[in-house]
């Protein structure tokens, strides 16, 4: 068993300001009592992957060096943008946050050994490699039957679009508004959305991408590059209530469109004329930056207003381990259905490091999602 | 007492966007058994009195008809601001949150009869004027000896104060930011925070305001218009573990700079690497516009953030009227010392339409805070 190494995807930004993305082998250790061992089979590369996967390098400008297992690529970072990833240079980073497969060696607790052979999900970080450790009480298992790659997204999507629907609940919302709305996660929301009786706004940014979430059943669909937009945005708020959104872009003037149009709804039922706008209290949550230039606010929504930052760790901090249990427990009964992600494309860990592939998947485009198979063969 | 009649101060948006100031005479109608009518002595503009009163309109293009008591003062207002006017227009304002005075005829009721003669202090809205009737339950009574000026502004100023210091701690918030920090309202936070052991970083925007406040003795001073800002800001946000602003300005980048200070105080101490920022959560709070602009954030500042409107009204009825009438005893206490307020103008209702008074007050000058007397002779 010490015997066993693991091909694991590294990313490191160097003190030259240069990304250096490569494979390392390093050994597999044999796991403590309460540890498994996962062969990983399948791991989605998540849109909060690509941030440290690529730190904001430019991928058009890559080099390659090495071949194989041994290949290396370079890409250079712009210095505005390295200022932010000062904590991390000089440091070999693993990345791919969750993914899921065998389990092929454990430790001796009861716990772990009831795992072996059985198909799990883990949110372990490191995961873009071919063998992962784990705590065994970390581990998710899947419904007999299900395959690695259905379970590979079964932390990351699913538990944010459960957290935005108890995040609603907690904080007193009766609707809710999401951005990029035709994305995984916001088709993931819908279905959600649905099975709960929640009315949801969903706001695109294209013909194709209304067509998307229209075939799903979707039924407050507005697209933001349209003229009519500001309204069809207020039309959609009164008919919904919802007074809650989730913005995945983060920069641009959206996130205030979107309180505007709160407002306008809310003022419109006011009874008498306030300096200060309605008391109607509206929220703004970025969790995404698919715009990554500044937010810019109007203020012109009154006074019972806020936005600010939405991270799933943080979420899950604070509800505690027993809602977590409970969310995790709903995934993992409807992990085929509700929380099910589709992919476009598999690859292996070098492919990972093909410049045209990693093109491809820094593009974040809607309705493309890339697997990594990290035992599929790199030679 | 029927027969009694007061003239107050009205504003009006006009269909055609215009704005209208005049004097308008009303009967006093005769106290309800738990009401009580004051004669209002001394009623502050404040900047949250200035939009209701001048309603964004441009008052250095005000012209002027009739005279004496009958004299109308007309300005023209922007479109672009008339639309955020739609509730009001066609409806004559009365103007003045707060003020205070004598007691001059009561209700039946024990509580009532008891504040006859009494010098207090009200928050009542349609303070401009010679009298105003309210519940005798409303009446703040001044101690003993306490002129109607010094009560003027026992409610906004002191409330809003001791509001942000409640706020923080609430929020669990170990020290304050204040932006516009000389102001009357900021001297006021100097005073209240030293007595109550709070650390306050107070930024503002030149030389002079620096020395206003370290001739209070305030000990963090930060001036945003010097090269050494954004340093100066960290080492003061460091000093006092500060993690909560109030923000006067709302407009502009300041909101964005002080929540990137926060975090790269909070990111130093970070013990690892993580791209979504520091967890310690950091929060702006905009209550007033001096600057009307868009608010602009960065957002590099991790994930663990929020900004959001602060109303004073939302407030109080956040903490509920036991906590209420808690700080408003303190405010009574120490009505001439910690919540006292100076004015560099005492003026009559006629002498608030003049053109150059009605400029010299929309200024919003540090400094510089106008006291309206209803009781001087407007003839």
């Amino acid at each position: 068993m010490v015997d066993q190494t693991s091909l694991e995807l590294r990313s490191l930004v160097k003190p030259d300001g240069a990304l250096e993305l490569s494979l390392v082998r390093v050994p597999v250790p044999t796991p403590r009592d309460d540890e498994v061992v996962v062969r990983v089979e399948a791991t989605p590369i998540n849109p909060s992957d690509l941030g440290l996967l690529l730190a904001a390098a430019d991928v058009s400008a890559v080099t390659t060096s090495g071949a194989g297992v041994r290949t290396v690529v370079t890409a250079p970072i712009a210095p505005a943008a390295l200022r932010a990833l000062a904590g991390r240079v000089g440091k070999s980073m693993p990345v791919g946050n969750e993914g899921a497969g065998v389990v092929t060696s454990a430790g001796a607790s009861p716990e772990a050994q009831a795992l072996l052979g059985k198909t799990v999900s883990i949110l372990a970080g490191a995961m873009y490699a071919q063998f992962r450790k784990c705590k065994a009480a970390d581990c998710l298992v899947l419904p007999a039957g299900t395959k690695a790659e259905d379970g590979a997204s079964a932390f990351v999507n699913p538990l944010t679009a459960l957290g935005m629907v108890e995040t609603a609940r907690l904080e007193g919302h009766k609707g809710l508004v999401h951005t990029a709305a035709a994305s995984n996660l916001g088709q993931m929301l819908n279905r959600l959305c649905r099975a709960d009786g929640i009315p949801l706004v969903n706001i695109v940014r294209s013909a194709e991408q209304v067509q998307i979430l229209r075939d799903l059943g979707a039924e407050h669909i507005v697209n933001s590059v349209q003229p009519s937009f500001s309204g069809d945005l207020i039309a959609a708020l009164e008919a919904t209530g919802a007074t809650l959104a989730f913005d995945a872009i983060g920069g641009g003037k959206l996130a205030s469109q979107v309180l505007s149009g709160m407002e306008a709804v809310a003022s419109a039922s006011a009874k008498t004329y306030s300096g200060y706008g309605s008391s109607v209290y509206k929220q703004v949550y970025i969790y995404g930056s698919l715009d990554t230039g500044p937010t810019e606010l109007t203020r012109g929504f009154g006074m019972s207003w806020g936005i600010g930052g939405w991270l799933l760790s943080n979420f899950l901090a604070k509800v505690g381990p027993e809602a977590v249990a409970r969310l995790m427990g709903r995934v993992a009964a409807e992990i085929k259905t509700t929380f099910a992600s589709h992919y476009t494309r598999t690859i292996s860990l070098l492919e990972a490091l093909d410049p045209d592939v990693t093109a491809a998947y820094s593009r974040r485009a809607t309705g493309e999602k890339f697997l990594i198979n990290p035992n599929l063969a790199v030679d």
